[in-house]
C-alpha cells in the first residue's frame, strides 16, 4: 500500500518534482512532464514515451542519451492528457519528428492520438508505435490489441537507441516496430497496491493463490491458481512464452538469441527474482536459446503491487546492436555515454509565461461564466464528497481511480474558470478554459470526455451574445456528438455516455414542448440518474480494449453516475440561464 | 512478505545462483559468495564487502569496477561464515591486501575477524572497516557502537574508488574510515518482511503509526509515532541528520556538500521516495546544503520491509572525487567504466576439488565417530521438529532466523560427519568435519558458536585414542572457554552461555564425585534445560551492539534454548561413551 504522501491530490505534481530535483542531470522538467536536459551535438528524431504514474521507471526514468527524448507524466494511472502530451512532444521536437511510444491503454490511445494529430498539424512529422507486449490481454490472433506491460521497456530502448544511431524517422519507427513485434511479456500477481489517498487496495488474491495475466492496474486476468514454487512459475513463463504461437520466429526458438527481462511489480523483491531466474535461465537454455543480456529487477512496477513478469525480446543482429548500444537514464544505465559530447538543452522561452489576452465578451456572457463558476465550484464540492463512493464503484473492476480523477479535474477545472472568468471572460473563454484544466489536471479518458463536453457546450453558447435555452440544447446535442465520436462508445456500452444521451435528449424535447428550462432541466437530469442507475445491469463493453472502462455486472458505470451527480448540481444553479 | 522459493533451505544457493547467471559480466561465484568476473590491468586493493543476504542490492549487487572486489553472502540477515568470508577474500585478494568492509553486527564483526585473522595468517595485509551510520542504534557518544544500514552504500562506494584510484592500503583503510565517521542515516518502518518459509512477519507496526529508528532485520527502534505527511517525514529526517551532534563537521552544516541517498527498504516505492524527497530537497538547500549528487531508489533493502532511510555522507573535495568516479556493477553504475580495459580473472586451480586425505584413527575413535554421526543426525530431526517454536522465541526481539538456522547447521553438520566417517575419521577429524559445514551453511552467530563447541569437544577426544568420561570433561570446559573467549559473553547475558555452563559444570561434577557417565550427563542436561528456561527472568543483554540476540524480558534466549534440547538428543545416545 501507499503510505506517504501530502494531500492525495497534490502527488503526482509533488511527485515529478521530486523526481525532478534528484535527477536534474538528466531531465528537466516541462509542462506535461520531463525532457532531457542535455542534447546530443547532431539533432536525431524524439522518442516521447509516457503514460500514467505509478509505474516507475516507466516512463520518467526512462529519459536520457540511448533512450528516450521525453516523457508525458500522467495522474497515477491515468494517462496524461492530450495537452500534456503535446507540450512534451513539442519540447522533446529536434526538428527531425517524434515518435510516441507507450502501452496501449484506451486513455493513452485517445490523449497521445489528438497530441499526434495537433503536432501533426504544425507540420511536425509524429508517429506513433504502441507497445502491446502482454500475452495474456488478447489471443495471439488480435496482438494489436493487447496491452503494453513490462515489454514497454524493451520497445522503448529499441527505439531510443535508433533514434541515438541517427536513423532517419521511416527507420526509427520500423525498428520500433520490429522490437514490438518480437517482445513477449506474461504477468502473474499475488496482491494489489493501494494507490495515495485510497482506502482499498486495487484488488486482492486469496492468500496462497496467484493471478495469472492480471494487468499492471488490476485489470482482470485469465486464471487463479495455487501459488506455485519459485521454480514452478518459471516454467509457468517460459512454457508461455515459447509456445509455438508466441515465438515469434518461423523456425522457432531453438538457436535464438533473446534479451530475458525477469520484473517485479513492487513487493516482489530481489531475492526471490534471482530464485525465479535461476530456472528461467536454465530452461531457457535447455530450449536452445541463449540469453544474450539478462535483466533482473524492477523496470515496470505498479507501486507496491506483489507480482512479476518475464519479458522476452527476440533479438536479431540490427536489435541486438540497439540492444546493446550504450544508454544513461535515472534509471537505466548500460555502457558508457561519452557525456562530454552532450550540450546542455536549448530551453525555448516559456511560451505559456503571462496571459494571454482574451477575446472580447458581452456583458450577458460574463454574467454566465460568472453562474458557470459558482457551478464549478459546487461541482467540485458534490464530486469530493461522492470521490470514495466513485472510487469504490469503479474499483469492482476497473482502477479505482475514478473519484480521485474526478475530484482533481473539478477543481482544476474550478480554478481555471474563476481566474479567465475574474479577468472578465466569456461563456465560451471560460468552459475552455476549464476544460483545459479539467482534462490536464484529471488525466485518464475521464477527464478527456469532460474537456469535449465543455468545448462543445462552450462552442455553443460563445462568448460574446445573450446565451438561449436552445444555444444550450444545441451545446448538449454537440457533446453527444462530439463525445460519441470521440471515445466511440455508444448507448448500452456502459459509459458516461449512457447518461449523457438521455440528459441531451430529455432536455430537448422538454424544451421543444415548451417546458420552461429550470423544470426541462430537472426532468433530464432524472433521466440521466435513472439512465446511470440502470447501467448495473449491463454487461461490461467488450468490443475494444478498454482497460479503464472494463465494469462488472451489477455495478454501475462510474463516469455516468459522476455525469448525473453533475447534472443536479447544475440542475441547482439553472434558473438564471435561459 | 516473501512469497516465491522452492525449499526455503535452499533459498541462500539458488538466489546465489540466479544472480550469477544474471550477472556473468561482472561476477563470478566463489564459496561463499562472489567476486569480480573481471580484473583490472594493475591489481588494486581488493575491497571485500558482505553480511546477510535479502538486503540486495547489498552486497552482491555492489560488486564489479570502480566499487567491491568480493561479496560473502550469508543466509537470509545471517553473517556468512568465517570459511565463506575467507575464501571470498582470498579469491579477492590481488596481492596488494584486503580491506574487508561491513555493517556493524555481532555475527558479522565475529565471522569477519575470524576469517581476518587467517587471512593475515597468511601474510595478507588485511584490514576491517565497520559501517557504523545508523544514529538511532546507540547514541552519537558511542558512535563506535552503531549498525550499519544504507550508509554501507557511500562507505562502499569511498573504498572501492579509493582502491581503483591505485591508492595503497593505509590509504584506502584511512578514506573508508573517513567516509564512515562522515556518514549518518536514520531510517524508519511501517512493517516487517516475512523471511522465505517463515509463516509470520519479523515485526508489525499497528496501521496508521510509524516505528523510528527501527533497524533493518526488526532490531528495536526508539519510539513509535503516527504516520507523518510527506512532508513530515523528511522534516523528521532532516532535523535530526542536521543536529549539532550528527554534522560531522566543526562549523555546522551551512555551505558543506553532500550525498543525499533516500533508500526504500523494499516496498515504499519510487514515487513516494520522490514525493519525500522533493521536502528533503528543499530543507536541505533551507539550511545551506548542497545537494552534490542526490539517490532516490533502494540501496539496501529488507525483503519487502516498508520503510525509509535517509543517508547523507558529508563530502570534502578528496571524497568528492572518488564519490563522482565511475562504477559499474550488477545494481549500481556511474560514469563511464572502460571496459576495453578490463581482462577475465584469472580463476586459481580449485583447492576444494577432491577429497583430502584424513588424519589416522584407532579403532575406538571410529566407533565413537559412527555414534557422533548418529547423534548429529538425532540432533538434525530433533532441531527440525523444534525450528518453528525457535523462531517464534527468536522473533520475539531478534530477527527470527535462529530456528532456520539451526536446522540448516544440524543436518550440514551430519552430512559432512556422515562423509567423513564413511571415509574412516575419528571422533576428532568428524566433530572438525561437522563444526565447518555447521558454520558455512548454517551462518549467524549460534552457527559460528556451536563450530567453536565441536571444535573444543574435538580437539580432547582426538582421533587416536580410547576416549574417557575425562576427555569428555576437558572438552566441555574447554568449549565453555572458547565460547566465552570468542562470544565475549558471560552467565546471565542471555545466551547459549547460561546453558552451557551448567552443563558443563553438573558433568564435571557428577563424573567428579563417581557417578556414571550416563546419570552425570542426564544430570548435566536437567541442569542446562533449567538454566535455558530461566534466562526468560532475565533482561536482554545490553553490553554492546548485540542486534542479532537482543531478547525481550519473558522470552528464553533460543540459542540457550536449543542448546538444551541438543543435550537432550546427546543423553538418548550416551551409554556408549565412557
Amino acid at each position: 500500500m501507499t503510505r506517504l504522501w501530502n494531500a492525495p491530490d497534490d502527488f503526482p505534481d509533488e511527485m515529478l518534482a521530486g523526481f525532478t530535483a534528484a535527477s536534474g542531470r538528466w531531465v528537466r522538467q516541462v509542462p506535461g512532464g520531463v525532457v532531457r536536459s542535455t542534447r546530443d551535438p547532431r539533432p536525431t528524431v524524439s522518442v516521447v514515451v509516457g503514460g500514467g504514474s505509478g509505474h516507475y521507471p516507466a516512463f520518467a526514468g526512462l529519459v536520457g542519451p540511448g533512450l528516450a527524448h521525453g516523457a508525458a507524466v500522467g495522474n497515477p494511472f491515468s494517462s496524461p492528457s492530450a495537452r500534456q502530451v503535446e507540450s512534451v512532444a513539442r519540447a522533446a521536437d529536434q526538428g527531425r519528428g517524434v515518435l510516441m511510444c507507450y502501452g496501449n491503454y484506451a486513455g493513452d490511445v485517445l490523449h497521445f492520438g489528438e497530441a499526434e494529430a495537433a503536432v501533426r498539424a504544425d507540420g511536425i512529422d509524429c508517429r506513433t508505435v504502441r507497445v502491446t507486449d502482454d500475452i495474456f490481454s488478447a489471443p495471439a490472433g488480435r496482438a494489436e490489441q493487447r496491452r503494453g506491460i513490462a515489454g514497454d521497456f524493451t520497445v522503448f530502448k529499441i527505439a531510443g537507441a535508433a533514434a541515438a544511431a541517427g536513423h532517419d524517422m521511416d527507420t526509427v519507427e520500423a525498428l520500433a516496430r520490429r522490437a514490438n513485434a518480437r517482445t513477449r511479456s506474461m504477468g502473474v500477481a499475488f496482491s494489489g497496491c493501494r494507490l495515495p489517498g485510497a482506502t482499498e487496495p486495487l484488488f486482492t488474491v486469496p492468500e496462497g493463490r496467484m493471478a495469472i495475466g492480471l494487468g499492471i492496474h488490476g485489470e482482470p486476468g485469465i486464471a487463479e491458481v495455487d501459488m506455485p514454487t519459485a521454480d514452478g512459475l518459471a516454467e509457468l513463463f517460459v512454457e508461455r512464452l515459447l509456445s509455438a504461437e508466441e515465438v515469434p520466429l518461423p523456425d522457432g526458438p531453438r538457436g535464438a538469441r533473446v534479451v530475458a527481462l525477469l520484473n517485479g511489480l513492487g513487493s516482489v523483491k530481489y531475492e526471490e527474482l534471482y530464485v525465479v531466474y535461476r530456472r528461467v535461465a536454465e530452461l531457457l537454455d535447455a530450449a536452445g536459446v541463449t540469453v544474450a543480456d539478462p535483466h533482473v529487477g524492477e523496470y515496470c512496477t505498479s507501486f507496491d503491487m506483489a507480482g512479476v513478469s518475464l519479458t522476452l525480446l527476440w533479438l536479431d543482429g540490427e536489435l541486438e546492436r540497439l540492444w546493446s548500444a550504450p544508454a544513461d537514464t535515472p534509471a537505466f544505465r548500460t555502457g558508457s555515454v561519452d557525456t562530454s559530447l552532450l550540450l546542455p538543452a536549448q530551453i525555448a522561452p516559456d511560451a505559456e509565461s503571462g496571459s494571454e489576452p482574451l477575446p472580447e465578451s458581452s456583458r450577458a456572457s460574463r454574467r454566465l461564466a460568472a453562474r458557470i463558476v459558482t457551478t464549478l465550484d459546487a461541482s467540485h464540492a458534490a464530486i469530493d464528497a461522492a470521490a470514495e463512493e466513485l472510487g469504490r464503484i469503479d474499483a469492482v473492476a476497473g482502477d479505482g481511480d475514478h473519484g480521485v480523477g474526478m475530484r482533481r479535474g473539478t477543481r482544476a477545472a474550478a480554478r481555471a474558470a474563476t481566474e479567465v472568468a475574474a479577468r472578465g471572460a466569456g461563456a465560451l473563454t471560460t468552459l475552455h478554459a476549464a476544460a483545459d484544466a479539467w482534462s490536464d489536471k484529471a488525466g485518464g479518458t475521464s477527464g478527456a470526455i469532460w474537456a469535449v463536453i465543455l468545448r462543445a457546450v462552450g462552442r455553443e453558447l460563445g462568448d460574446d451574445r445573450e446565451p438561449t435555452r436552445e444555444d444550450l440544447v444545441r451545446g448538449l446535442n454537440r457533446a453527444v456528438e462530439d463525445v460519441t465520436s470521440y471515445g466511440k462508445a455508444a448507448v448500452g456500452d456502459k459509459t458516461l455516455v449512457d447518461a449523457l444521451v438521455p440528459l441531451a435528449d430529455t432536455f430537448a424535447a422538454a424544451v421543444g414542448a415548451g417546458t420552461d428550462p429550470t423544470a426541462a432541466w430537472s426532468q433530464a437530469a432524472a433521466a440521466a440518474e435513472t439512465a446511470a442507475q440502470a447501467t448495473a445491469d449491463l454487461l461490461p463493453h467488450r468490443g475494444r480494449a478498454r482497460t479503464h472502462g472494463e465494469r462488472s455486472l451489477g455495478t454501475p458505470d462510474p463516469g455516468a453516475v459522476s455525469l448525473a451527480a453533475l447534472a443536479r448540481v447544475v440542475e441547482q444553479s439553472f434558473s438564471t440561464v435561459g
